[in-house]
């Protein structure tokens, strides 16, 4: 079998967990290269299924690695469960209460990250397809001509979205950001017809093969502005340079929020230094104040401090990592845009 | 206050709970007009309130037309909410299991659907939202070159897409599909890099202003087809002149089902008749075997029958139904496009 479902079974049956109940379509994805587009019950057991919708049938057929069945009824899903002896069954976290509360009365339950755990730690494929990623996305802004006076917020950011896909994306992996002015002080500003004014922030990314990338960049105009970049560059720079294995992740965040508390911008800094991300955009871990996870090798993760000064504007930048003895920066795409 | 909350407040009241927790953004936007970009908790009791991300507080403080307070802990919230006298709290159904763990030693709590129920009516300026995005789709999709040899299926589908923000929308309302020849067969198919096949099926929306359209027209090209097509369209004429208000939701996929059943296909009609629309793409109720909601007026859903016969083709027309005295279909765009 498979060797994600392995290690997830074994991690279960340390908790005493015969099933676990998965129906996040990235997770359903991970498990059997199916990904639902309507709704999916996977449930991983020492016989793994998945029990799909009706107007699914095909393409599951087509994609599923593991036994795929037609949903008819949660009665025959927890009859059959039932039959094959479960009584545990673990859940994801993300599970809605409301299917939550068809499971409760016949089985004993729990939340459970077994599979968010097996997400962290990214395969060589995985951190290929990742690469692959950024680098269309990196090379579609690079075709951006963003000085073309006239070009509003909007148009950048669907040229954008455009370079992507004619490089090869799938789609963008989230709403492209393409935020100027006083409008860039909003983390996630949501573009506007209106012509682009200064500084200029792009947060973009694409999709290739079911991963995502991300990156941000921002282009200064004025003294003040570049001074509160290079604020923002050197907590960048700082954090991808402390990252190494058996650190916890608080404590990448700490080096890039400390730079910035000691330039006297630490209310300014109103988010986290970066997250996971892989089939989804944002995954565990990130590296924020309070993750304690032990930062491991696979594990690919976003550096992007920003200071965001209300009513004058905003500034981050952002990179992807790939952990291995030490953070590398996946792409290459200067931090400063000319 | 706004209706919206007032008319909430009674339900709630009725069954005796004192406060309901929402963090669907689309909930959130609807309760308060601030759509967050993170998180958010609303908390609908006398005195309303939502907790943001701090990365939001700009955005919220700008747009919310309720109190807002920068999100701190599960804590500190829970500790409000008892100083407040909250010990009964209703949820969303969709809420999270983890979020709803967090909350269940310290309130009585149970899952209702008091907001979904007011989202199904829409008021006037609702209904002319999704006029509006309709109509912006309906344009676009006649501005297409679908018939130019040698396009691709993702060429089409990133041509409506950027034809929809020329004209006005904020963005497409679900991933575009534009699918032909056997891969109609699939339901939600995805846009591939191959030129167009026969049959061409395109199922599309526009959003503005926050809310969705929802579209499906095929285009048909061989006799065989055309049979199926003219079945499709009997069934997607007759259920929407069968929409009245006080039958129930079941009754008019019922309508559209026997008409498929009737010829011979009711096994190859894979889906639910339709789904309401809005905020969401996907909203209740919907016109399927089991729903038995009854139909008001105010109601917007769509009618969309298909059917699938895998490895030859897929039909499906779709269009989304305003419910007044009778369902008055939303758009002018013919069923049949020559």
């Amino acid at each position: 079998m498979d060797l994600h479902i392995d290690n997830i079974i074994k991690d279960m049956k340390k908790d005493d967990f015969q099933a676990y109940l998965l129906t996040q379509f990235t997770n359903v994805e991970y498990i059997s290269n199916y990904k639902p587009t309507s709704f999916a019950f996977c449930i991983i057991k020492d016989n793994p299924i998945i029990y799909a919708s009706g107007m699914d049938m095909e393409l599951a057929n087509r994609d599923s690695k593991i036994e795929v069945k037609e949903y008819e009824s949660y009665e025959v899903m927890i009859r059959e469960l039932k039959e094959d002896g479960i009584k545990s069954l673990a859940i994801e976290p993300t599970l809605p209460f409301s299917t939550y509360s068809r499971f409760k009365d016949d089985f004993q339950i729990e939340a459970k990250t077994y599979i968010d755990k097996q997400r962290m730690i990214k395969t060589p494929l995985e951190i290929e397809k990742i690469t692959k990623a950024t680098e269309i996305a990196q090379k579609s802004f690079l075709q951006l001509d963003i000085l073309n006076n006239g070009n509003t917020e909007k148009e950048i950011a669907f040229d954008l979205v455009r370079h992507m896909i004619e490089n090869g994306a799938f789609k963008e992996s989230f709403d492209t950001i393409v935020t100027s002015g006083a409008d860039s002080s909003l983390p996630h500003a949501i573009p506007q017809a209106k012509k682009l004014e200064q500084p200029i922030l792009i947060d973009w990314g694409a999709i290739y093969d079911g991963y995502c990338s991300d990156n941000t960049r921002t282009m200064v105009y004025t003294e003040f502005q570049q001074e509160i970049w290079d604020i923002v560059a050197e907590a960048h720079d700082k954090a991808i340079k402390a990252i190494r294995p058996g650190m916890k992740c608080c404590e990448v965040d700490k080096v890039a929020r400390d730079i910035i508390a000691d330039y006297g911008y630490g209310d300014k800094f109103i988010h986290s230094t970066g997250h996971s991300l892989g089939l989804d955009i944002h995954e565990t871990p990130g590296f924020s104040l309070r993750d304690e996870t032990t930062v491991e090798e696979g594990m690919v993760i976003t550096v992007e401090p920003g200071i965001y000064l209300e009513g004058e504007f905003g500034v981050r930048l952002e990179d992807t990592i790939a952990v291995s003895k030490r953070g590398n920066v996946i792409g290459d795409l200067p931090l400063n845009i000319d």
